[in-house]
């Protein structure tokens, strides 16, 4: 993945030491070379893993679960913001955007995540966790199996790896930052 | 297209006479076949156009934005929905969703949609065209050229074709959808 963390190093701006803006290659405008790669960087790390269901929260998540799922030979499914009238049988978990400064809603319809589906929980980034915590709890709510964990980026410092620990699964971040400063813009990644 | 209009038949949803749940393979879990084989076909429909940029509205239209563009060359921008911390510079219109029953902001940052694009509009659905005239009128706004529009699903009856009629750039939709029955089920296509 030496070449996912030479387009971050070259492509993100570090904003402070929390904040990285990839909006220019991952989050608005997104460079389908950089998504394939990371896609294929954590359709490997879980390749023969039994995986049938790639489960993201919308909507920055959508893009890598979809290139994770296709290479899986799975499914993805995305973690709706707000509940559409078309949806209902669903179950919830309300988190906190640190980057809208917003408390949001998320649901999972059980027609769609059931009984008996491998589940690989996947985002663009781990930050502290709670996205992906909420995530997990609602595979478990909805009777699937949790197979493991899969980030593009992982802001190291931010704790969120140790926040996963209690569901014991794996923890595969393609790109983890161990390090970044707004002073000088430069990101160094975690061996 | 007769793969799509077949896969919609058989698994799409009708809830009433104008709306149909595709949550089941597009929307909410996603079928990666099924995106790949509506990627391509508006893939196909703008080939050799010059596309530089693949636009649409976050989330639900995320995938197709990417798969469009990933087999044409091209980038895919997402207009956001509310404006992150990490945003500035950006064009915005207010549109109303008629499945969340909201008004919502769509953001689009200069940064990533300059003047020299070729952006084809597209989403999952065209129903009263009012996102997609608005992403029309970001393009504009950000000095963009915009080459055509590109969807899923049309719901002829639902008027958006006709709204979209002042842009005067080709409209192509995969699968028109002429008449859907609640009562039976059945959805009748579009010649």
């Amino acid at each position: 993945m030496e070449a996912l963390k030479a387009w971050i190093r070259e492509q993100g701006i570090v904003l402070g030491p929390e904040f990285l803006r990839v909006d220019g290659f991952l989050n608005h405008r997104i460079n389908p070379e950089f998504v394939q790669l990371a896609g294929q960087g954590l359709a490997l790390a879980y390749a023969d893993r039994g995986i049938s269901c790639v489960l993201t929260a919308e909507a920055a998540g959508n893009v890598i679960a979809y290139e994770a799922a296709r290479r899986l030979g799975a499914s993805a499914v995305y973690a709706k913001k707000g509940q559409a009238v078309t949806m209902s049988n669903a179950v919830s978990r309300r988190i906190h955007s640190p980057t809208k400064g917003i408390q949001q809603h998320l649901f999972v319809c059980r027609d769609y995540l059931g009984p008996g589906e491998r589940v690989l929980v996947v985002d663009d980034f781990l930050h502290r966790g709670t996205t992906s915590s909420a995530l997990a709890d609602m595979v478990a709510e909805c009777g699937g199996e949790l197979a493991g964990f899969g980030f593009v980026i992982e802001k190291c410092a931010s704790g969120g790896r140790s926040v996963l620990e209690r569901f014991a699964v794996p923890v595969v971040a393609l790109a983890p930052i161990s390090r970044m400063d707004p002073e000088s813009g430069t990101i160094a990644f975690a061996a």
